[in-house]
Parts: structure tokens; C-alpha cells; sequence
């Protein structure tokens, strides 16, 4: 029944933020069914063993913060068990010195000191993030926001990479509904990348390039404070965005109003993609300034919340050049994605 | 039996070629046998319906040419039936002018002119590449090399990406040994970031980044012409680069005489790897420059071939911050492989 997608040529689109080429090559005509997960996530339902389940605190690695602070917590943010970067470090003095991080020096090593956290979305183990209702996942973004602005204190830490892995082949190694939270003692190069693509639209223009995002062609939903898009040079199928309609540089800016806004739009776009693309395995991402950001940075870095579908593997091409085959065009996207129906119960 | 890998504290590296960094982060003791694969390849045997096989070219793409050039071939280069770019755009005139391509414009967009081959290794079903003898694999390398000099003369091409997929989890669709070649019209993301990294490095010290690699505790094995190594800041574990002994900017300088001596080695690596990763699914990558590499740029371009053992996915951390974490120290790594027994006949 589903129409086919329209047939198109190939096309390389590079994007304005991330400055990354992607290959557009709907090689063969397809319907959007035809990208429905081939791996969707069964919810695993033995709680009896899980240690972010309520009433397992005592498996868990020590607890950060819990919202309420009551034994009937909501929310737990704990420290993760297996963390990649180590607390106990001693981090070296001067090594946090911003002239020496900021250049591409060969051969640096820097010890790993930092902090990975687990914020734990929900107390029971069969409730997924948009099964909670806005104002729930606008707590969840709320201890995502007090997390990093404890973590600012410390000065050695340079930037704080949230991010969420939904089943297991996107990385979650537990099934439990929740989000990390990992703080780095280096800016990533995707972030360098992305703030020096920004600065340069910036310089050319005098705008920032996500206020200027023209999102007719690729909205999927909005709402008071945000849209949703499917980005011109999406480098996955169904990629998505969620951006702050004002210029904000800082997710930790997010007020309590907003994050409930926020989360209402995040529970719709989770609903579209599982109803549209078969409860795929995903990833969200929040994009931000580094925490000691400059006045002159502020203008051009504005943070936005990427979600990526589990659809397609990467190949030795991907890995060799950092270019990625995207096989449906953002505005086909957007508009299979604006188009879902979801029932209003539930 | 096998001895724990030493605990050590978790350490950022940064690459002075990929210019990445990468979180070396050994959070429990390990094994080295902790390290097989999960999802070997098991090799599929059905050669009925599998097009690369001899006797079944009609069911392939154009060829482009064979080796020999006999009925009885050993290797084919054809089109690929389902090209993520096409031969049959015109390029716009003025497009591939260097002043423009270079510029980090926004929203840019290019037609998907471009040509994307398949290097059909072996006419045999059951044969993987690395049970062809080094004279047979310097003979797939060459093929690579004379189908790099054909395209040469295409001025809109700015880059050819060799890569190869090994496995259904490492992105084959065919099981038939194959490797395949894309042709872009653009230099892509890491080929300019890895040139802009070397030339930088070149700039402070007058040397070549790769001609001065540290290989001591790095080396796996080494030929009169190549040595392979596992990199300082490999972004994978178990990741392995093979390099050219003496300088050479382009891969398509190989001379047969060295690409028997690379098949050699490649061969070698290969047989390791299995070995000791339980044949796991596996991408290679030819690091080379771009076909309009200037004067200026090849005292400090040297190419490599990257293998990647597929051991470990990737999550949302490393979507989003383009920064890897590899549970093994290069070191580590590098003295298991050295130290992988290979049964000399076979």
C-alpha cells in the first residue's frame, strides 16, 4: 500500500554544523516501510536481577543525587560501575592549561581523570523514557542540567558528553530505562569540529547557523520553544534533531518550564520513530559549548539534542573516509516522520 | 592459562596522524582471549546463486577488467550493481575547480558523480583473501593500483577510498571475497583532517609523522619493504596499520616487487587475527592521498593500510563525541599479536 519514495540521483550535501560530507544514494526505489528495524528491542522484563531496579541500590556503584530525595525515588544519577575515565586520578597541574589543550600537539597523552555517570530514568524496569508523561522527562533533562553544572567546579574538566544508548546493539549493556553522563578532561573533535564549522558560518554570515536552520522542507514536529527536524545532510536514515527555536549555547541553560516542553516533544519524536521504524535500537546525544566557553563563543554555539536510529551498519568506506551513505534524502525523511500517526493513548 | 593483561590507569592519546583522541580505559583485568570475537564468520558455502563466482558473470555489473585477461580469470574488477554514486551524472564545469572545493562552505551540495567498483578476489566460492598465496594478494593490490590509475584521469575525482568489508556484521552483503573502490568527488572528512594533522606535525619538525613512527613496542611483524604495528592511539582494539618502510606518499607508487612482499604481510596479519580473534568480522582501508596531491603535499603524506577487527559496536558516546574508548593499551595489543603462533603450512 505504502507509495514508493521518489526516485532521486545521488547527491553530496555537506552540513553547515557538524562540516560533514554525506552521500546521498536512495540506490534503489523504496518504500518507507523498507527501513523498518531488523533488530528491534524486546523489553526485558527479569527485574529480579537488575541493579537499577528500586530495592537493588545496594548492587549499585555510590549514588550522585536522587529525585525526590526519598526512599520512593523517581530518578537515581549514580556512578557507573565500570566508568572509562577514573575519579581517583591526580590530574597534573598545569595540564589544564588551556594553551597547551588547545593545540594539536602530537603524542599527547593526558592521564584519564573524569567522571561517567548513569542517570537511572525510572524506577521499574519494564518503563521505557517515552513511556514517561513530559513533565517526568523533564526531570530526567533536569538531572542531566544540575549533573554539569556540579561537574563545572572542577576546572580540569573540559566538557560533559551526554548521551543515551537504547538496546543493546546501540552499546546498552543493561536493559533498564537510563542515560550517561561522561565528563572528559579534552574538548572531543567532534565538538572542536562542530564549534569551528559554526564560527566560520558565523564569521561569513553574522548569524548562527542553527537559528538560521531553514526547516520547512525537513520539520517532523514543534512546539512553544522547539522544533524537530530531520538535518540537510542527515548522515543517518531518520536522523534527527531537536533544537532551542532561541539561541542558547548551553544545554544547561534548559529552565524547568522548557525541559518540560522539551520533554513532551522528545516522547512524541521516541513514539514516531518506534511506531515508524519498528522500536529500532538508538541513540540520543546532546550537543553543547565546552564548559569553559568564551563570551566570543557564545554567538555561534547553539545546543541542540541529536537522535540516531540503529538502521544501517558502518563499513570499512565509513571508517576510511568519515563519510557517510545515507540512503533517503532528509526532506523524504522528515515528511514519512510528520506524517506517523500516534494514537493519543498511551 | 593465559596471563591477565597489566592493570594500568586509564589515559587519553592523542594521534599525530589522525590527529583523534582516543580513551585508553582497561577498566577490569583482562585476558587476552577476553578479546574473541562473538559473531565469527562462518564461511557461507552455497556458490549457486552467488554472482562473483566464475561461470556467473552475467549476473554482475559491467566488468571494468580481469586478471588474466583469460575466461578463466583469478580476479575480476567490475561496477557495483547497486553504486552508492553514478558514472552516468555530468559534472557541472567549474565545480571541480580547487578554489571552491576547499572552502568549508555551508549547505554545500555536489552532484553524486562518482564510481564505485568491486574487486572480486578470487573466482572461488570458499577462498577468503587470506588463503591466496603473497603473490595472489600483491595481485589483488595491483589491481587496485591500475583501476587508481584509470580513474586518474578523471579530473572531477578528488579521491579514491579502497576499503573492504569482511563479514555481514562488518558491512558485506556478499560473502564471495571481494573488496570494493569509491571514487568521490570530494576529499573526504578523515583524508583531510589525517593531511592537515601530518602537515602540521611536518611543519614543527621537518619530518614525516609516519617515516619517524615509534614501532618498538608497537611492532607486530615486519617485511624488507613494510612494517605493521598496532597505532599509538588506536582507536579500536586490536587495530593494526601496515606502512611502508621508506616514504611514499601514494599508494599507487607500489611496484609489483613490493606488493608480493605486502601480500606477504597482509597475509600474515590476517592469519593472526583470526587466530587470535576467533575469525572475527574485519574492514580494511587504504590511507593514500588525494589524486590532485600538490608538490607541496607529499613530503608529509605517507600511506598506511588500517585493518579493524570488529570486536566491540559503537554507542552513543562515541556518535557523539568522535572520540573512541579501547579497552586495550596499544602495547598490549601489539605484544599478543606478535607473540600469535601461526602454523606454517595452510
Amino acid at each position: 500500500m505504502a507509495t514508493l519514495l521518489p526516485t532521486r540521483d545521488p547527491e553530496l550535501r555537506k552540513d553547515p554544523v557538524t562540516n560533514r560530507w554525506v552521500i546521498f544514494s536512495p540506490a534503489r526505489a523504496k518504500r518507507p516501510s523498507d527501513f523498518k528495524s531488523k533488530s528491534p528491542e524486546n523489553p526485558n522484563l527479569n527485574s529480579s536481577s537488575c541493579p537499577f531496579c528500586i530495592g537493588n541500590e545496594h548492587e549499585c556503584a555510590p549514588e550522585i543525587f536522587r529525585v525526590p530525595p526519598e526512599p520512593n525515588w523517581k530518578l537515581r544519577v549514580i556512578e557507573n560501575l565500570y566508568p572509562a575515565l577514573s575519579r581517583n586520578l591526580e590530574y597534573p597541574i598545569g595540564q589544564n592549561d588551556d594553551s597547551v589543550s588547545e593545540l594539536g600537539r602530537w603524542d599527547r597523552v593526558v592521564p584519564g581523570f573524569g567522571f561517567h555517570d548513569v542517570v537511572i530514568e525510572t524506577p521499574v524496569h519494564s518503563v521505557q523514557l517515552s513511556d514517561l508523561d513530559p513533565r517526568e522527562i523533564g526531570d530526567v533533562l533536569i538531572a542531566y542540567k544540575r549533573r554539569i553544572e556540579q561537574i563545572k567546579g572542577f576546572d580540569s574538566i573540559k566538557y560533559v558528553q551526554v548521551f543515551k544508548n537504547h538496546g543493546a546493539s546501540a552499546g546498552a549493556s543493561l536493559s533498564h530505562s537510563h542515560s550517561q553522563m561522561l565528563s572528559l578532561p579534552i574538548v572531543p573533535p567532534s565538538v572542536s569540529a562542530r564549534l569551528d564549522s559554526m564560527k566560520e558560518y558565523f564569521n561569513q554570515t553574522g548569524k548562527c547557523s542553527l537559528c538560521e536552520v531553514q526547516s520547512k522542507d525537513l520539520l517532523i514536529n514543534e512546539t512553544t520553544s522547539f522544533i524537530s527536524i530531520v538535518p540537510f545532510a542527515a548522515s543517518f536514515p531518520f536522523e534527527i534533531w531537536i533544537i532551542p527555536r532561541d539561541h542558547s549555547s548551553r544545554f544547561d541553560e534548559l529552565d524547568n518550564k522548557s525541559a518540560v516542553d522539551l520533554g513532551g516533544l522528545l516522547k512524541l519524536i521516541l513514539r514516531k520513530m518506534s511506531l515508524q521504524l519498528n522500536n529500532p535500537p538508538f541513540n540520543f546525544m546532546i550537543h553543547t559549548s565546552p564548559l569553559q566557553v568564551t563570551d566570543s563563543e557564545l554567538p555561534y554555539s547553539h545546543w541542540f539534542l541529536q537522535i540516531v536510529p540503529q538502521l544501517t551498519g558502518v563499513g570499512g568506506f565509513e571508517l576510511g573516509s568519515g563519510c557517510y551513505i545515507n540512503p533517503i534524502f532528509p526532506d523524504d525523511a522528515a515528511k514519512v516522520l510528520r506524517e506517523v500517526n500516534v494514537p493519543t493513548s498511551g
